[in-house]
Parts: C-alpha cells; structure tokens; sequence
C-alpha cells in the first residue's frame, strides 16, 4: 500500500481555501488553539468551518463512539485504523472537501497525522501502510498548514485529568510513541508544520498560530 | 495500494482448518446453503465454525447497522468500503483465525469477494484498490473454497421480497454490476470458487457444495 502505487492519493478536486489541521497528544491544547484562531479569522471576515476527527460528522461521531466504548472492550488494531480511516473519507467528503472549494478556511482537531501516530508509531501498524490507507481514503487530500501541540506525555496526562477512552487510558509509554511519531512526521515534511511547544501559555501559542496564517492568507495580523 | 508492495498481504500465522466463503447476491440462496454444509459437517464429527459478513461480531453488527441503516442517510462511497474492510478486520482477527488455528471449518456467509463485487465493481472504486484494502485488513487471509451461487439481477430481487436496506434497495444494474463483479473473480481463480446456478433446487446446490468440501477434507461424502 505504497504512495507511489495507490492510484487514489492524486489530490481530487479543485480547491481554493485553506485547510490547518491542529495535532498533538490528548490534553495539548488543541481545540483550544483551533477555537481562538477561528474566533480571530472571524473578525478578519473570513468563512471558518471548524471541524474534527474522528466524529466531525454525525457518522464519524457514531463510529467514533464504537471505537473509544465499543461493545466488544477491544478492537483488533487493523479494525481500528479502519474505522478512523472511514470516519475521515466520510468527513473529506461531506465537510472539509466542500468548504475548501467554496473558499473556506477548515480548521481540523486532528486529522490524518494523528492515524500515523497513533496506529502507525503507537500501535505500530506501520507508518507508510496507515498514511497509505488514509490517502486513499481521502482522496490524497494534505493539509495546507499542520500545527503540532507538542507536550511530553506525562504533562498531558496532567491536563487530561480523569481519564475517559481506550485510547486515553494507554500508558505513557504509548503516548510517549505518540508523540515521537508526531515529531517524526514534523520533521519529514518541515514546510507543512508549525511545531510549538504546548507548555507555553495559550496567548502566546495563539499569535504564533496566528502569524503563520496570516501569512498564508495574505492578510495583516 | 496494489498487492505486491502491501507488506501487510503475507498470509500470517499457521492455520490447519478449512475456510469456505459462500458468495453471490441478496436472495441467491448462501445462508441456505451455509446451513445445510454445517448440519452435514457436524454430522461427520467436524467443528464447524458458521458465520458472516458483515455483522460476524458485536463491533460488527454495529458496523453493518451504521452502514446500513446509518445516521447521515448516505455513506460516502469510500467510507462504505472501510467500514466493511474493519468489519472484516475484527472478524478475521477474533473470530476466523482463532477457528482455523485450532483447526475448524469457518463457514461464511460473504468475504472479501463481495468487497470487491461490491464496492469496487459495483461502486467502481476499483477492483485492486478494494482488493488489496481487504488483504490488508485480513493480512492476506484468503478462503480455500469460495462457493459462488449465481442469480440473475430480477431473480434476486424476487427472492430478497421486501427490500431492507440502503444496498438491497440498489437498482437491478447495480445488482447486474455485483453479478458480473463476481462472475471475473471467479474466472480469474478457477481453482478457489466453485460457481453454481444458485437457481437449482437447494438440494442439488448442497450436494455440488458436499462433494467439492468432502474432497478437500478427504471424507466419504
């Protein structure tokens, strides 16, 4: 399930807006950051579609209830990519796709890195095969910009506080993998993200989010 | 994603028992026919294993009812076949693998083929990028006897009475499209698929069945 093979990752689909995914571990600060971003994009008079994976969609959230509370207590690491894989066509197709071509800006809690991290590294499943699956799913479908929260393990397990999901209950040691397949990603594709240390205060990390954008979109700050 | 660079296609772990997919349209008569293998089987002593696709486990009757009968009304065609290919994940995982290992007959009502017929022929997503998402999900299991009983399009629909679902209410050329789908796989792999004219009398269909089973079994049918 090599990139080069997989006939679906050609981007599908004209585009004209901007898509900023945020990523980072459990309790980085993500939805945060994507909620004052949008609120200042707003003031600028910009569309801003704010969104998530899993469970963007009334589908997605559906599978993701299966997948955090399922019935079964655990799910077979390839079912699990595959319903992330499912919930994210589902919301390319029906959310962040359409916005992008009226002209919108989506910002995404998560998106296709966090598969890589989380059941490419973490549950090592195998990096290229789990990117792979997501490409196809969206129809090879990037980021324009990915903003990467980055906190260690045992400081977002502070912030998380009482604990709620599967995923949310595996030891620092997963996380810990979690957040290295993050930084690798950062690293292999430096012109896609902003990495930010996720311990400053969240003002701070607002006007770095911030500046970046503006730069891409062409507006004052 | 094409079969020779998916590292994840090797068939892994031993197996010793006998997998038989029963394959064909709504209404072609397989958990008929499924039924009437087991009854045989274990009147000669073997553990028999029967099943399906979709819905083989708890995590996948939830699937298959959220495909089916699902929130949002329409299911994104590529979310479609990666909630199928995670159904099969977890059922292949928890339920086929575990049999064949300790040595039983798994019989299924549908396997990958149907994926394929499915959402590659009939949803033309394509029949290697389907295939191979299957193969990734299963990591390379295939069935020793596929079993496909084939109904013309109407036939079916006469059959199958009262539509049910968001599949079974596809118009006839779809159906004709899954027929066709499955009457390629077939040729392409004489020696797995046993096909039959899924209009003969149950009785003989069992018989054609028995014969070909008892033959890789090595009993007296």
């Amino acid at each position: 399930m090599s990139e080069q093979t997989l006939p679906g990752t050609e981007v599908c689909g004209h585009r004209s807006g901007l898509f900023v995914a945020f990523e980072g571990g459990d309790g980085a600060g993500k939805s945060t950051q994507s909620g004052l971003l949008a609120a200042w994009l707003r003031e600028q008079g910009v569309e801003v579609v704010q969104t998530r994976e899993p469970g963007g969609t009334e589908l997605g959230r559906a599978l993701r209830e299966l997948v955090l509370h399922g019935p079964d207590g655990s799910v077979s690491p390839r079912a699990e990519a595959l319903i992330f894989a499912a919930d994210r066509a589902h919301h390319v197709a029906t959310v962040v796709r359409p916005a992008l071509e009226r002209g919108a800006v989506v910002l995404s809690d998560r998106y296709l890195d966090s598969s890589v991290a989380y059941q490419g590294a973490a549950r090592q499943l195998g990096h290229d095969e789990v990117r792979a699956l997501s490409l196809w799913a969206v129809m090879g479908l990037l980021p324009d910009l990915t903003v990467l929260l980055d906190v260690p393990a045992a400081e977002g397990r502070v912030r998380r506080g009482d604990v709620h999901d599967r995923l949310e209950r595996e030891a620092d040691t997963f996380h810990d993998r979690v957040r290295q397949g993050f930084l690798d990603l950062a690293q292999a594709e430096p012109d896609r993200y902003l990495v930010l240390d996720g311990t400053l205060p969240p003002a701070e990390l607002a006007t770095a989010v911030r500046e970046r954008v503006a730069s891409r979109l062409g507006v004052a700050r």
